[in-house]
This record gives C-alpha cells, structure tokens and sequence, in this order.
C-alpha cells in the first residue's frame, strides 16, 4: 500500500491515498482501473472522505484522544474509553448522515476494532495467547497513519441450514487452507462489503457461532486491501448508472453513495502478527455479538439521513405551495416522531454502555436491537411519507437532458412550475433527491442496508428474546396476583443483573 | 390514424397498430423514431397487449356483451350494465396484475368511458344538450374498432392555492382557446398520463371542481394521440435504462413495464361530434367524482401485482433454504392478508354497486376509497416485508455481465449458490425481479403510483369524511347513552341513503 | 321447555318465553331465581330481543322465506339459499350492532345451523347415516316456533397440546358417557358460551379436529337449555356490578348487553332423532372449519358497533367544543376507515360464497379470515382513538350518585360544563357510554370477544396460510422473471381452484 | 395538618400520616370517614407507601443529597443536580411500576417541583421577585418532613375555545377572588388529580399559557390537603366496587391502584410566604412546558408496568401450556419491543438534559415528547397482546365467589384446569390481573392515563412540531440537491442550537 508511511489529514488526502492502488475490481465484466475517478463509484469515496472533513471541522464530535497513541485520532479508529465515548459516536454518525444522506461506510470498522479489542482481551486471559498485545499494535499504527478500516464479516453462506463444515463447498465460509510458520492463507468470500474498495485495511471475521469441527473457520486477521488473491465485484444500485450519463440532477444526490462489493478472497496471506484469533472456536459467538451490538445502534446514522429526506419532504411541500396543509405538517411530525425514535434508541442503548474486563465500553444489548429493529421499519414508512408529499411527479419526470433540450426545455419549464417564485429546477432537483432516497441509490443505504444491514429483523428478535428476562417479569406478575408471595424478597436479590442493566446506579 | 378502419384482434394486432404513428414523443431530448421498437417503451406496450390477449384467452373474465353493438367487446371499452359487470373489472383487473407485474394502464380509459357515460347523460337531462347520444356513438366506434383509450384528465396545475382562471399562466390548465363552427381548440398540458403512447384515443376531462369564471375549463372531448398539436414527454422510471443494458436479468421483469408521460397540447382541435361537456362547470365535480370512485377501486389490480411479489418472496426464501422458518411463514402470511384486504375492499365496493340514471353502475364510493387508501400503504408494507425475506443481496448484486463474464462469472456462480439443487441464475433472477418491483421499474407503479393514482391518501380521507353519515352515528350513540331517547323514531326514516349503501335489499 | 308450542313473535313475546324455566344458573355463588329480572341479566336479554323486532321493522333486511317451512323465518334460522342471503346476514348483523351496541348472541346459531347443514349432507353421502334429514326437521321446528338457538362449540380444553383421548380428565372434552336405545348420555363443559341463557334450545358440537381414538368425541346433537343435568355459572364481566347499583347513567349502556356462562353438562341425554353426528370423527373438522368460516365473517357486526362508538366520539368532540380541529376530524376519519375495512372484508368474503353440496352457500374463506383477522385488532385502534377523542375524564368521572346527590351534584354540574348549550349529564352520558366500549361491560363484546370468538388471531393466519397457494402465487412469479417459462401455458389449468374463488364468472 | 411535625420515615409512617385529617371527600354521594381504611381508595395509599419503603431498600435509586437540606431525601422531593439525577428519576419510576403494576401517584409533585424551581428563578430575574427564595425553603421544609406533593394543575377548562378571562362561569380555571395583607384566596376547580387524597401538600399552578386579561388566573402556590374550602369528589374507575366485594381474587391487583379526584377550591386562602407566582401572566406558559417536558418522559414508569404485564402474559401462556408456540414467543418479544421503546426514549430525554439557568436540569424536550407520545399508543398494543395470550377466558371467567363456593367451586376446579400441575386458582389469578391491567383498574392508569396524563396526543405533536428545525433540515435538503450551494457554511453557524441539542459534546 503507497500510503502505508504517509499520514492523511483531510477528505482531498484520503481521496488521494485510494489512488494507484493495485485492485482487481469488476464491474459490469470488465477490469476497473481506476476506482477514485469511476463516476459511479467516486460518490462512494466522496462519503467517506467527510468523515476526514468532519474530524478538522468539529474535532470534540469526530475525534477522541486515543490511549494507544495519546494523541487525538479519528473517532471511528478509537476504542471506546467511556460511555460518553460511545454516545458520540452516535451523534457522529447521525451529523455524517446529515451531511452525506447515504452511507459513510466507517462504523463496521469502528464497531469491529471496538468489539475485537475485548474480545482478543478475553481470549488471552483464558488461554494465555497474545492476540491483543497484537491488535492494539495494529491500532496504534491505524490511528496514526489515520486509514481506514473495513470490517469482513458477512460469509456468502451457501445452504443456510449447514453449518461451515458441513458445506458441500467447503470455501462457502472463509477458512484456512494453508499454513507456514510465517502465518495462514484463507480462502473464501465476503458478500456485500460496504465500502471495502476505500478501505485501506480488512479485518477478516468469522459471520456465525462455530463448533470445534469448525475451527479452521475459526479466523481473524487484518489484510491490506490490495493483497494478493483477493477479487473485488462490485454491486449494482437501483439507477446506479445515472452517475454516468453527466449531469448532476437526474442522479438525486451527486456527490454522495454508497458502496458494496464482494470480495473472493483466494488464498489470502495473513503474518502471524496480523492474526487475532486462530481455532479459538468458541469466541466466535462472542465476537459476532459484540460486534451485532455495537453495530446495531450505529443504525443511528439513519436519523441523519432521515433528517435529509424529512427536509426534502419539507421543501417539496412548500415548492407545491402546500406546506400549510394540516396533513401536510402532520406528516412531517410523524416523519419527525420516527426519526427522533431511532435516535434515541440509539442514544440509550449507548449510555447505558457498560465496561467490558478490557476496560472499552460496550453498549446495552437490549436496546441496540430495539434501536436497529425500529431501523428496519421506521426508514421505509418515513420514505413513504416522503413520498405522499413529493405528488407522483417523482416518478414520472422527464429526464435532465429533457430539461436542457433545446426543443422540450421551455415547455417543462413552463409546465411543471409549482410556487411561482421558485425556479422549476429547484422543484426538479428535490424531487429527485427523494426519488434517490426512496427508491434510487440511496435507497440501498436508506432502506435495504437498513433492514439487513447488522443483522435481518429476525436476528434482533431473536436477541431481544434472550434477554427478556421473562423469568423476572413473570415473579413481579405473580407477586401482584397473589401466587407465591412469599418470593418477593428473594426476588430482589436474584435480579442483580436486571438491576445492573436497569438501574446502574454505579458501576 | 392508420388503424381507424382495421379491428384490432390479439395483442399482436394491437402491437402493430401502434406502428407507423406521426407522435411527436422526446425521450432524453431526442425525438422517438418509432416507440414500439424502442426497449425502454416497449415493456409497457406488452402489458397492454395483455389484455387483448386476455380477452381471447378469457372471454367470460376480459370481455362482455356491449348494448351498443350487441357484439362480445373487450371489458376494458364496456359500460357497466350490473354490479357483476362493475365486479368483474376487478377480477379482470387482479388477473392481469398477476400475469403482467405491472400497470397495464387501460383501467383510466375504462373508468373514464363509465363516468362520462352517466354525467354525460345527467348533463343533457339538465340542458337539453346531445352529449350522450354522441358519446355513446363514440363509445359504439370504439368497441367495433377494439381501441385503447386514455383518460386525460390531471393538469400540472401550477399553484395548488389557485383556480385555474386564477393562475398567472392560464394554460397551466386545459383550455378552450379558440372556437371555430367546426369545434374548439385546447391548449394546457396533462402530467404522468399513463400508457398514452400506447392508446389510440385520449380523452380529455378537467381535473378538479369548476366554477362559472373556469368556463372555458370546462371541455371534455376526444381526441387522436397523434393529433396536430400533441406533445408527449416521456417520463423516468427508477432504473429505466437498464432495459438498453441487453440482457434480460438485471431488468428484473424484461418483458412488462409501466408508462407514463407529459402530454402538452398546443391548440389541439376537437371537432364538435368529439365534444362531450362544453361550459356545463358544475358538473366538473360529477365527473371528478364518478371517474375517482370507478378509479380507486380499479386498484385492486395491485393485488395482482402483490400476488407476483408473494410468490417472489416466497420463492427467494425457497431458493435460500429458509421456507420453513416460522418467522418467514409468517411474513408471507402478514403479505397475504395485507394483500386480500385490498382485494376484499374493492370487490366489495363494486359489489355494492348502484345504478346511475343512465343506468351504468358505479360503485360504493365509501370502500372505493377505503380500498384506495390501503392501496397507499399496505403495497409499501408488502414491498418491505419481501425485501425482509430477499436478504441485502438484493440489492448488492454485482451485474449481469459480471455474472456472465468468462473472468468472473464462475466465482458468482460458485459463491452465489443458495440452496444446491436450485441453479444461481434462478437465484439471482427472482432477487432482481424482487428489485424491480420494490425499488426499480415496477416499484413505480406498484408504490408510488399506488400512492398517488386516482388522488393522492388525503383525497381519500376528503372523500370518506364527506359520507362517514356522522349524524346518523351520533344519533346511535345518544340513543344507547340514554339522551334524546324520542328521537329513535324519526332516525329511521332520515337515515334512507345510508340504508341504502349499507343495506341495499333491493335496488 | 314452556315455549314449546308458542310462537314467539316480538321481542316481549321472546323476553316472555324465558320466564319459569328450570334452569340451574349461578352467579356470585348463589342460585339465581329468576334470569329475566336479574339486572346484570337482562341487558344481554334486552339485546336477543332486538332481532325479533327487527324481524317485524325490516323483515327484508332480518327475514328470508325458507325453503323448509316455505314461510318467512327469521334471518338468524335461515339456511343461506343464495349468496344475497349470505351477504344479508352480515347487512343484519350490522344493523343490529348499531341498535344495541354490543353483542346480540344469535350469530353462534345461525352459523352453527348453516355450517351443520351441509356438513351432515356430506356425512350421509359417505355412511348413508339419515343425520340431514333429521337436522331439516329440526330446522324446520324451530323455524315455526321461532326460537333462538345458541351453538356449544368451545371445549374447556385442558392441557392444550394433548387430544382429547390423551387429557388427564376425559372430562375436559364433552364427549358421550353412556347409550341407550333411546340416544346417549353426555358430559363435559362448554366455555365462555356466548347467549346459552337466552336460548332455547343449545347445539352441542365438537370444537377440534378428531382423530378415531377420540371417536366418542365425535358427537353433535341439540338439547333444550334447561335440559336435566345442565349447571351454568355465569361469566363476569369488567363493571358487571354496576347494573346493580341502580341509576341508568354509570352504567354506559344501561338497555343492552352481552352474555357469557360455562355450561356444564353431567350425564345430559341426546334422543337419536336429535343426534347429527356420532362417531364419524373425520367430519368433525369439516365441521369447525365451516363454522369458523361462516362465524369469523359474521364479525361484521363489530362495524356496527364501531358505528355507535364513532359516533360516541363525534358527540363527546362536539360536546367538548372541539369538533373542528383538524386533527379530531381526522380521527374520526381514521375509525370510519378501519370501521368500513371490517364491513367490505366481510362483505366481499360473503359476496363471495359457493354453494356446498347441500346446496347451502358458505363464504370465501379467505377473505372470511381476513376479515376475522382485521376484527383482532381494528376495534382496539378504533377503542384507542375514542378515548383519545374522550379525554382523561372518560376514566376520572365522580359517580352518578354524586352528581344526584344534594351535596355536591351542584358542583359537579358547574365544573363539568363543557360547550354551554349542552347539559352537563348529556355530556356524562357520553362519557360513560365511551367507558362502557372500551373499558367496561361492551368492551368485552367489542374487544376481547372480537380478538377471541371464533378462533384468536393465530387460528385466522392458519388458515390464511392454508388457502395461500403459494404455488400459483410462485410460478407467477418465475415466470416473469424468466425462470420455467415453458411452465406457463400449464399453470392456467393448474389453478382452477384459484381461478374459482378470485374469478368465480359462473358457479 | 397532624404529620406537620413529625418526620415520616417508613411507608407505615406515611399511611399513619394520613389519618385523622379534616378532608371533605365524597364517594357515591356520601362523606367519607376515613380515606385510610377505604377499601376502594386503600391500594392507592399502598402504591405511595411504596414509594417511601423504596427509599429505604434502594437509596442509591430512591433518594438524593439535596443541596438545600445537605441530608439525604426522598428523590420525588429532589430538584435534579445533574443529568444522571434526571435518568435516575426513570430509573425509580420504571422500578416502582414494576412493583406496583399501577400509577404510584408521586410524580406530578416531583415534576411541579422541578419546573416551578426553574421557572421562580427566571421569574424573579425579571422582576427582581422573591419567589425563587420562598419556594427554596418550602422545598426544604417538605425534604425535611418527607412530605407528598400533589401538583394541581388541570383546570375543568369549560368552553375549549376561550381563554380564562372569557369563559361564562369565571370559575371555570382557578383563579384569585380576593387579596388581604396576608395573602389570596383562589376559587375553581381541579379535575382528574392524580394522587390528591394521599398528599400532604397540593401546588397548585395554571394549566395554560396566558394573556394579560387573564392576569388573576397567574397564579401558583401551596395548600396542605387540608385546608379550608377544598372538596374532594372521588373519580370512578373501571371495575372499583370489586375491592368492597371482599376477596383477593376478582380484584386482580389487589394491593395497589392509582387514585384520581375533582378538587373543588371555594376561597381558598394562601398566605404570601407560600405564594410562588402572582400575576406574571406570560410565565404560565414557561410552566407549563417545563412540567410537560419533565412529565411527558416521566411516563417511563409505564415500562415498569409494562414488565409486570409481559410477566402476566407470559404466565398465562405457560399456564396454558402455550408457551412454546413461536407466534406466543413472538408476541412476548413484540411486547417487549414496544416496552423497552418507551423506556429507551424516556432515557435518552433524561440523558440529553441540560441545566437552566437555576441549575436545575431538565430533559430534553423533543425527545420527552416523543417518548410520551409513544406511551399514548404502545401500552394499548400491550394490552391487546397480553388479552391476545389470556385467551377469551380473560373476560368470561365466573366470580371469585363462584370459585370459592361448595355448590360449584369444584367444578369450576376441574373444568378451569389448564397445565396439570399448576393450580387452577393461579391460572384465574394471573387472568385477573390481566383484566385489571387491561380493562380493569389498573388499566385507568396503563392506558387512558397513558392517553391523556401530561396532555393528550395531540399536545405532543404539537410539542415535536415546534422543535422539528424544517429550516434546518430543508438546508440539508437542498444542499445535496445541488440548490443553494454557497449556504453550506452558513448552515453550520446557524444551528447551533441544533448542534447543543443533537451533540452536547460539553455543556
């Protein structure tokens, strides 16, 4: 990697370190050569370049001193030191979201450093290994080369009722397949990859609880994204070619998109210092919760773009001159209501964090996934109100170079005025803005990745489920009713850990 | 027009009817040479071929006995003679959602033939005037000639604050601007007029309640889409262009689409035999009201539509090998009853159909709207709950030429496998169409054209309000509570309308 | 039985043939003397009452000739002839929600008539048993004495995942104990039976699915409600007692009521010419599945009484001067909405009907589920937005014998004003009547019987999965994304069932 | 008042506290004697007991150092210090609802308290007044004797649409009717107040913003419970008689209740020392928002009721022998869901708190009025849920007496059977509470409490609408969209309100 001894400042230096990398990506069949000036993928890298930006301009948001380094880093390259440590990042995530109103793709890196740093902890102190001696090595020089990270979770699966081992293929999971005494080789791959082509690092993790007779798939490793063996193919978006006709209006959102890809990993090397976790198969589940629960209340990034499609909402109602409409205003609280929901989900879930025996902080469980289950709602109803106030032009507009002809110009101009002293290409511009949102490329991001981004639906239900505390809830009703009185005192005792969660008066 | 003399018989006749047409159609700011050929139009001109073929293939379901012609004429052109005629529409219309995917856009020019029929008549009772008689010889023309119509009926309306003599550009509404012995020439533009290219005829209505100083507005006529004067603009689709990509997999549905588009008319002539309402303004509303009530309840196609995205999901969820995840079972379920519920409301407002004066029917027009309005929400909530069972890939697919490259194409292959036995294409194929209906082309018509077609949920909420018989309810609820107890009585008698649409023993 | 021979023609006539039956009724630990006078009583009697004068005020909407007595009979003894008839039970039982507010309890009868009648059809056609052509007869008995028929469905049910064979208690199940030349002998216990007091005459079935081993299950056959070895115990409801304070006004409705008792039956005795089914246990799903059909869209009569509660609401808005805000009326509109979705899902599901083999017709059940399904929870939302529209009052009222009393009632008067021109007490009235559907004595009829009576919300999601078709609903959709499209010309024969319940052209 | 001087300590001291006071409260037209031994009024003293021997068991959550008695005090009498004060308040609120399943009465005088604090020091900086400092040492006094506040806010309002000043009846919002040296006498009415019986000291404050015609309804100040010319008149709730039927059972909870009574006032004096504001009319409406902003997120505790009625619902589904079944596992986890959503948003209101100028800290007032607006619907869906998995038995269930009689109790013991080993009496125990927490009761304070305590729906939309920042958001907006570029720096400046809300980075 040329960037390797170079540290990056702003969004301009980050967009240049992604430069002459040697990356083989594929889309639409053909080789990309280069990604920075790609029209469809360069919004991707514009996105995460803010988060660089943003660092300069708000730095108590979007840095944190880091007790590796004892200097300030980026936020999303800190281990969380406090709980306020962890509250902010969610308004750091809801602030990108505003400025971007797509997908920043940085948190699974944040949440992966955040979630291996324990985790690592815990394997060493049960088997005396030496894994986060390493991984704070390797986040020392991530801070201070400022990079970022891409976090390899999401296996391709095959047959989802067999277990990796059990695969017909047995590459359907990523495993290792060779080893030396200078480290391993995996082979695999990994679906979906948000922002994994303007990463300059992968943290290579397994997708699923393991068993023994999976321990080879049982892997964790940090590798340069432009290793040998590994192939990029990139995803499409709903209109993701409108980048590439010119023009800035029909696309909605020029500047910013988002990014996935999958990544065939063909065997990849990982050296012994860049593993972080090799055959210790019963840490898997560990880690895949940790990570699910700080990643889960990341989806607070969906209030910030949220309140992007609640104020293109607003402009288009006043743009048709009927933002006075009772309706109207009452859509826009609801929008608002669900918006604010998500946030402070969020919000809770992060200040209730508690100290892991690493020292970082985790958030409450219980309310990441009430945060990212609201996520996997709250975005599509917010979007359909969008678009009851948008009117059905939305989706019936002609096309920008309509709009610049020489010969139809004057008559769409003339025909699809709305208030009269508002330019009709502002009306367009919005419009297509929520078209964007709600259907269009950010529509990936703003609805699909919100539903199965960190988890489908199920997967938090299934979460909130384990930790219902029925057993608890079930005594207070017993105790009301009049069954089993006499347990009223034990009870106080045996829900100390309710208590913890509840009630953490100290910690 | 070429084909004025030839009956149009399967869909194929009425595809080559199509051809040859003098259109003045702008299409990314080029003029259309021939829109049959064109691969980003022809989609919607095969929907509509459907339902010529459906005529053939389903005569009892797709066509009736016309008292015009006393000959067997495709559903699409007949006037409802009984509350089974009114019915059936449904049924025709739910079959052809199910066989096409898509809008197949001849429902506006239907419900627009049953609504001028009764105003038309209701007209002439009050003014003497011989617009049904023309009308019917009109409707009598077309059913010999098996023609498409379109109902042209929404203006862009400029500022919604203003009537139409009221706004600053007159021709923000359809007007009469000249008038000769022979007939009158129109100007003013119609927006997101749907399958117009794709009709032989429109029909020109005004959109909204008139009042004497809106005279002018008042004009309803027929006229030929290529008429002197017709300007069409052809609207975007989300992923319109994936259609000019090649391939058939990445479009998701290859062979249906929707259609709509700008329709600007520049002194347009209708001759005096094609006029069917001409300064009568206060019938504006008649017309508005009857075609809206015919219109709302014609959106029980989606249930059609919902049927082919039930079987997506329930596909998408064979192909992964998760079908028999109860959660899963229950989102199908969930779909379904969303699904029927909108079934159920239009055909019971049809069922409950009345006669009109001129003895067409017309259905109840309280579930037409409560119809209407779940169409606004429940095919959201559909599209969600598919996108829940599609997983992320749906939206992280690399493209078809990827998959089809010599390079990459076997790594997908491999790597995209669901369940074994069931072929990768066949995977990826049901999660683009998946795509397709809740984010690509098809979500236009199956979302935002659900939302907004046939007025926008408020005009709903408008129209229930008007006959929720608020009088009539508090009367019960006084009578129960023990207030007013002598008025029981009189109750009966002042409650004869809301007799007759709850409980219409005999008509 | 006294009324034996009497026929019973208005409602005095039926409150009168109560009196002086030996019935063994408990209430509160005591035997009670004397059904018709008791005050907690008589409301639920007041409400069967109402279908004998409807009968005589709107005999189109409440009689129907029968072919068996070729008399006109009262809708509720009616065997459905036609799919009007059908469709005119749900019109009735509407109407009569809006008159009485509650539950009128006759709806179990009719459909358990209807449901048994082809049932048994179908029995004979298999074993040539006689059981139809004894129901007719006792059809037509009652017919001429016009007596009221209640349907013992609803086993006790013990331990739920055990069959009845399997229960601890054989008991738990009402099976049949000993047999005699004469008939038999049976014993068990019938729960939460809607209207068994204010019956005549109770119809004892099954109310699961029969293996052989449960064959002395298996049995249906009518008995006289104050049959030897019958005890009832009479079920509370919320503010039961209030009947019995005296006043009419704290009591919310104080004419009408529902009816819920356990009845238990201790070796009661069935003569054969009574029996309808015995042993043949393969039929007993039929049975409870026709029934459920019948029944869940027999819910209808909740829109009736969601009639009486929006206008409760509007009265109270209007009485508290706040009738036009905007978002009241919106309210309001919202109700009448889900209010009007109840009605069209089960008139569409009854429009909808076949004729069995018996040539009795029974509704489309899916939409009968779907409807039923909606009943789970509409009236809750609807409940939820007539407190809303209430106020805190509504749950804070001083007593009606304070606002009587000499003391304070002045006070309350002066300080329970809301608009001037409206009485105090009126306003009260409301209030309470509010209370009453919501919270109080109907609000077991209009919620927890909605979400209970015939079969919870998860009974109505199995048999929407059951009639799903999937398959259908499968190919629809690879065919149009490309997949098997050689299978299409195949699936139109396939789906004949389908075509026959979405498109029934002719029966 | 007795308990003047004396310090109470235990939840004993406190009912002891509450005998032998001079009240004049009616019930049922009658005086009563003593509120204490009431059985319809005693479980509404228990909940507050509760509140005391919370204090003692759990200190940390239930008391605080007061800055003003430097002792530690009872937290309902505690003005919040810092943020984590603020979410403490939840924390205990959650905790007593759990032990209560009820409305436990303490948190209006702790909310008036708060606010009137801030509210006396902003006064005063205006008017150089010394309200703050009077206000500083009742707060003192009533820290030192343990006292309970009830917050007497809700005026009976009258005609909805005229301020005070205008109404007919003056009386209609307490106002001041006389004025001597040593302070004024008030007149008017307060209805629905929460807890006012088991008081010892009433605040009483306007209940809307005010203009200066409305100057002598400004007014804010102390009564004990017991001062001359107050009447109680007690409210009614659902189901109340049943706690004077004798028994334990039919009561469902019958421990605790909430209470909630119209306090009359005829000239009641209130010395200057105890007068808080007088007559600086445009502060009512600072008041007014500071205590709806603290109580609208103190109905968190409703998420403690909650939990005791998903342990009901969860009881009952094993009782059944239901428990199992995922459609009953899916619920529980639904319920839970909604809970938690309460909890998480009133904890993220208490979190983002920030200091007025007093010092006193307040929550943030969007996100309270989001989490109450939740509070209005989600407890409801709980309820439906939990009668959803009580089954119909909920509300059919025979009486307590029928039960525990030696006729039929043994029946009722054999038929009501559920799981072979869980006694019958537990099953109905647990149904019963169900009822009460559902229709009941209790169900006053879960659900219409839930609806209209701390302002109705509407009130918080109007609330969330203020805050909702559209300028800012349309900013957003357009910036993406390509409109207005050159505002981007602006922006940044302009919101920093928005920025002190959303990213409190330091105070």
């Amino acid at each position: 990697m040329n960037s390797n001894n170079m540290e990056i400042i702003t969004g301009n230096d980050y967009i240049n370190s992604l430069r002459n990398r040697q990356l083989k990506v594929y889309l639409f069949g053909e080789l990309i050569d280069d990604i920075v000036e790609h029209p469809m993928i360069r919004p991707s890298i514009n996105a995460v370049a803010e988060t660089f930006d943003l660092a300069n301009s708000e730095p108590e948001l979007a840095t944190a001193i880091s007790p590796f380094t004892e200097t300030r880093v980026n936020r999303f390259l800190h281990i969380a030191q406090t709980k306020e440590d962890v509250v902010l990042q969610n308004k750091m995530q809801r602030r990108l979201g505003q400025l971007t109103g797509t997908c920043f793709q940085r948190c699974v890196g944040m949440d992966a450093f955040n979630s291996l740093f324990s985790t690592t902890f815990e394997i060493d102190k049960k088997y005396a290994t030496d894994y986060h001696h390493k991984f704070k090595a390797f986040i020392a020089k991530m801070q201070r080369q400022n990079l970022v990270i891409g976090g390899a979770m999401t296996d391709v699966k095959g047959d989802r009722s067999l277990a990796p081992h059990q695969q017909a293929d047995p590459d359907l999971f990523v495993h290792i397949t060779k080893r030396t005494s200078e480290g391993v080789y995996i082979t695999g791959a990994k679906a979906h990859q948000t922002g994994c082509l303007n990463s300059h690092w992968l943290l290579v993790m397994p997708t699923i609880r393991l068993t023994e007779q999976d321990k080879e798939y049982a892997i964790v490793g940090a590798i340069p994204v432009d290793a040998e063996g590994i192939t990029y193919i990139y995803g499409r978006q709903s209109c993701d070619t409108r980048s590439m006709e010119g023009g800035d209006i029909d696309v909605g959102n020029a500047q910013y998109g988002g990014q996935e890809a999958m990544v065939i990993l063909d065997n990849v090397f990982i050296p012994n210092e860049l593993i972080f976790m090799d055959g210790e198969f019963e840490f898997a589940s560990m880690l895949v919760e940790r990570f699910t629960c700080y990643h889960r209340r990341s989806y607070v990034c969906k209030s910030g773009v949220g309140d992007v499609l609640i104020g293109a909402a607003a402009t288009i109602a006043e743009y048709n001159g009927a933002e006075k409409a009772s309706h109207i205003k009452d859509k826009l609280i609801e929008m608002t209501h669900l918006n604010e929901t998500i946030y402070a989900t969020g919000i809770a879930a992060s200040y209730q964090s508690k100290a892991t025996l690493s020292g970082a902080f985790i958030p409450d469980d219980m309310l990441a996934n009430v945060c990212k289950h609201h996520v996997t709602k709250m975005p599509y109803e917010i979007s359909r109100l969008a678009q009851d106030l948008a009117g059905g032009i939305v989706v019936t507009l002609p096309s920008e170079k309509d709009f610049k002809s020489e010969t139809v110009g004057h008559l769409l101009d003339k025909y699809l005025k709305g208030k009269a002293d508002v330019p009709t290409e502002y009306r367009i511009r919005i419009l297509r803005l929520i078209e964007n949102m709600t259907m269009g490329r950010n529509a990936v991001g703003y609805l699909t990745e919100s539903m199965h981004g960190a988890g489908s639906p199920q997967a938090q239900r299934i979460q909130i489920a384990r930790q219902m505390q029925l057993d608890f809830k079930k005594q207070l009703a017993k105790t009301l009713a009049g069954i089993d009185k006499n347990q009223k005192k034990v009870l106080v005792n045996e829900i100390s850990d309710y208590f913890g969660r509840v009630f953490d008066v100290k910690v």
